[in-house]
């Protein structure tokens, strides 16, 4: 195994870069996987690791974890403790970091023909927020999420913490306007959910068990073209409610309205 | 008003410190808000405002806001920018600051005595998970919330922001440990819902109208005292599931379920 010491060294760089702003990884076709649990997840979601680094230190903390990672990647290499601190964008840099290759982004006409609720997320900002919904939305065994107009980038190094791993597994699409959307969703006979704080109609008289819930932007909500294209608005009806709930808490609720068990489709 | 132009200011390195670790807030027993809506939601809320701190430009940019923040504080200072950029937690600061007095925390007593829901954090790290959480809650209209053990502190700069002032204006206790918490709450009746991952009874067959929810730290879930010495363990019945919720994501969802509209307690 090749040993990397210097932070100059080409390969650090082009990982630093993909660690970055996420134009170098649309560019590239790549992103980077940090720490143990997130590489793991990526070989054994099936993402191609063309690269794997990691510290001594890792090694001898995670022999078996190591072996996995060094036997799927293409090219395997040593990096010292100051390379891996470089590097890091946590804390605590466990010392391991694995290059990936980017998946094709899901047509958005084959994630709507799937079984199941599809999450929408237009121009969510914060990498946090949707790398929580993304991995809420898994957990609640929703068929895929469509992201809508420039927002957070889902494998940024803090969206894919956020996910732990969510992104490799549920289908992902793009769309670059909410347009597209309706007429796609309108010939396929898909009811669309615009997700807004008051005033729609509530949650559980709405036939939710399929179809598109669209969540906003964390400051302004969804789009004036969003709230009038769809189908059904849906609100909570909220017992308390002098307060609002945040987007990721509203969008975690509905989430779960959507599929919680013994839901009747009125 | 006078006007501070030092970063080296008593006043600014006075501020500046209640805006770093926890421990300086408990000492002083003052916290600072940033920014114009936390700032005046403070004042709404009726919490003293000792003094407040603000930029030529913010009085320009909001000169209704800022009438009102002088009126309702004991002292006002001018800063100039310089001085705004230091102190500021967030990357465009506003140019506005709250010196607040922090109130007694409500005793527990007091607070199980509250007529509807409680929430109790056990040990949570992230402020910004922690204001989340008590933002939820009080838009969900939980009587309060306890934090046991330590964890993140509410009046952080990053947890006021997350909660959005919930922290005002939702009752607050603290307790050192959790067996307090379950001997006064055996002793009036209350019951007590431990939220584990899996095995526990589901969410659905509890009575949850009132009583108080415990939800664990990020990374271990709540404590084997916490889960053994509670009345009843709740668990979110999943239809997806091969993943798992975040504590925060588990958190609002078993919030929404005490709380939520036509719930009937069997």
């Amino acid at each position: 195994m090749d040993r990397i010491s210097s932070r100059k060294n080409p390969k650090v760089q082009a990982l630093a870069r993909l660690m970055g702003p996420a134009r170098a990884r649309r560019e590239a076709g790549r992103f980077v996987c940090e720490g143990l649990r997130l590489s793991l997840d990526a070989v054994r979601a099936g993402i191609p690791v063309e690269e794997v680094f990691l510290t001594d230190g890792f090694i001898t903390r995670h022999p078996e974890a190591a072996a996995e990672l060094i036997r799927a990647a293409g090219a395997a290499y040593a990096i010292d403790e100051p390379v891996a601190e470089r590097l890091g964008d946590t804390r605590t840099p466990q010392g391991v970091f694995a290059l990936c290759r980017m998946g094709e982004a899901f047509p958005p006409e084959r994630l709507l023909a799937m079984d199941g609720p599809i999450l929408g997320c237009e121009c969510i900002q914060d990498p946090g927020n949707l790398g929580g919904m993304l991995r809420t939305a898994a957990a609640l065994g929703f068929a895929g999420a469509i992201l809508i107009g420039e927002g957070a980038d889902p494998f940024s190094p803090k969206a894919l913490r956020a996910s732990m791993g969510a992104a490799f597994r549920l289908p992902l699409g793009r769309m670059d306007g909410i347009d597209g959307l309706f007429d796609r969703c309108a010939a396929g006979g898909i009811p669309t959910f615009a997700a807004i704080p008051s005033g729609g109609e509530p949650v559980d008289r709405l036939p939710m068990r399929r179809g598109v819930l669209l969540i906003g932007n964390e400051g302004n909500g969804l789009s004036e073209r969003a709230i009038t294209g769809a189908r059904y608005r849906a609100t909570l009806p909220m017992a308390g409610g002098m307060e609002s709930l945040n987007a990721t808490a509203a969008a975690t609720i509905l989430m779960w309205e959507m599929t919680r068990e013994g839901r009747e489709d009125r």
